[in-house]
């Protein structure tokens, strides 16, 4: 593995050719727009390319897909954005593991599983760095460029809320509005971060009274579980932005939300809001993550789940 | 009433002795942060000054009073900041209704109530624009004053979620950040957009519950009662950010939360998620804002309330 600087990463993605880009599984708005705009920048090079999820893209990211149909092609090259590790590829591990060329990405926590590497951990997310790398080419920006790249800056930053929204994402952002001011950034952020289905509140609702709290109420427990869901006509996977219904009570400093996407089978993803590092916690959990915002998977049952994950934060805090 | 430019402001700060601050009711973020950034101002210049307000700065906010204490003394000048009308001084209006020399402001529908008038609509926050008079006027910036404004401009952007986070708004936050590093930005945020208590997470749940549907959706009507909120031992005044929770549901273009601090009297919020302008409803019910989020009072009973606010949204709709 080689590392790379932005002006390499820059110089290395106008020589590639027939690239597939690999996102994570559980796609969110930084792997999303990442992807799709290095798609968009490859078109602009003439490279073919295509971006490859194990998860379906869910619908209120459709705005940032492009017009034309993707090609199929067999690749000459191997492209990972936002990925830190290859347990992350889901079920495409088969297909692609060990055979990344490239990483772009600003996960601490990156595994160093592909040839070269491009990783600023002080990046608020994966599409800051692309950000930099496409100036430095010199790519012409357009407006789903910029949409992608707002798109993953916004939903990594929590909207500008968390510590990783760095002046340089302030400014990266204001430069995009400067660019493209008809772009309605206010729906875009209205869509990620505010709206939500009748059913997905009705979920939430339930979600709330049933919080959980623990060590005088500086953990939170919010279960996300499929019967819930499937009596509210809603899917797991619907039930985006779920994460930050844990840190909403007063004095917690860590927020826990299990997900049952499969029965029996949990996703957990744990929240910090000021000084535990929830990144170790979930990777003594076999996860990762970042220092404030982690995850881990976890299975048998919901009494075994609560004892493992109690355990496991109790000492940091 | 004469409109002067951000250098006559700056200018005519400087010439002040012994000066009232006032700020609006329900004082928010963006209140707060002008009127004690203003204040520290003064200080630097060696100018005398106080901070008025009708009603008392939530506890959340005290982190931006000065640590010295406020003296009292006979006003020679009266500035007003973020303070769009005289109605909003609340009972400061007999002392200071027609008194107010200069008003610093960025509602468009300020009412001109102030011998000289610096407004700027498109500023995200008076903050905004009192950060453009203070690098005029050449002030050192200090931590107090860097984290009032930055207050200012979060609150009133909603985290820069709206479409009032304008370039310059994102600038001035990345300039900030960068002269004051160790401010911890991240638990500001948190403060104002994410802690609620445990009472305040149990009346929410209920208004959620609670919420009305009108016009197919696109309007909704939450109720915050004097009663749910006594049930669970919270002042009304202690249920901020309340507004955000009526344009939470898919396909809302106009959000409506009623309060009710006095029985039988109603604060009405109004959100706009798109095209709707609110101010000019608002207006019409006596009230006034932004475009986008605007407010008004009456009084009667909830059932005359809800039709009073019907009939106005729905030729807007």
């Amino acid at each position: 593995m080689k590392e790379l600087t932005i002006q390499e990463t820059a110089e290395m993605l106008q020589k590639l050719e027939d690239v597939h880009i690999l996102i994570h599984r559980t796609p969110d708005g930084d792997c999303i727009g990442s992807g799709y705009s290095l798609q968009a920048v490859f078109r602009q090079l003439g490279i073919r390319s295509k971006v490859l999820c194990d998860d379906p893209i869910p619908k209120r990211f459709h705005f940032l897909l492009p017009e034309e149909p993707e090609e199929d092609f067999e690749p000459k090259y191997v492209v990972s954005v936002d990925l830190a590790e290859e347990a992350l590829f889901g079920s495409l591990k088969e297909i692609y593991g060990g055979r990344v060329n490239l990483c772009i990405d600003h996960h601490i926590s990156n595994q160093k599983y592909s040839e070269y590497l491009m990783c600023e951990p002080d990046a608020s997310s994966a599409c800051e760095v692309l950000y930099k790398i496409y100036r430095v080419m010199g790519i012409r920006f357009t407006e789903q460029i910029a949409k992608c790249l707002y798109t993953g800056i916004a939903t990594d930053t929590g909207c500008f809320k968390y510590s990783c929204a760095t002046p340089e994402a302030h400014i990266f952002t204001a430069e995009m509005m400067r660019e493209f001011p008809h772009i309605r950034y206010d729906l875009i952020n209205r869509e990620m971060f505010t709206v939500k289905s009748r059913a997905q509140l009705q979920v939430e609702i339930e979600m709330f009274r049933n919080m959980e709290f623990y060590f005088n109420g500086k953990v939170t427990l919010v279960w996300a579980m499929l019967d819930i869901c499937e009596k509210n006509g809603i899917t797991i996977g619907e039930m985006e932005g779920l994460t930050t219904l844990s840190t909403q009570p007063e004095g917690v400093q860590v927020g826990i939300t299990v997900r049952e996407p499969k029965r029996g089978f949990y996703k957990i993803s744990m929240r910090s809001t000021d000084s535990v590092n929830v990144a170790e916690i979930c990777q003594k959990l076999g996860g990762g993550g970042h220092v404030k915002a982690a995850g881990c998977t976890i299975s048998g049952t919901t009494d075994e789940i609560r004892q493992t994950l109690l355990k496991a934060v109790e000492s940091a805090i």
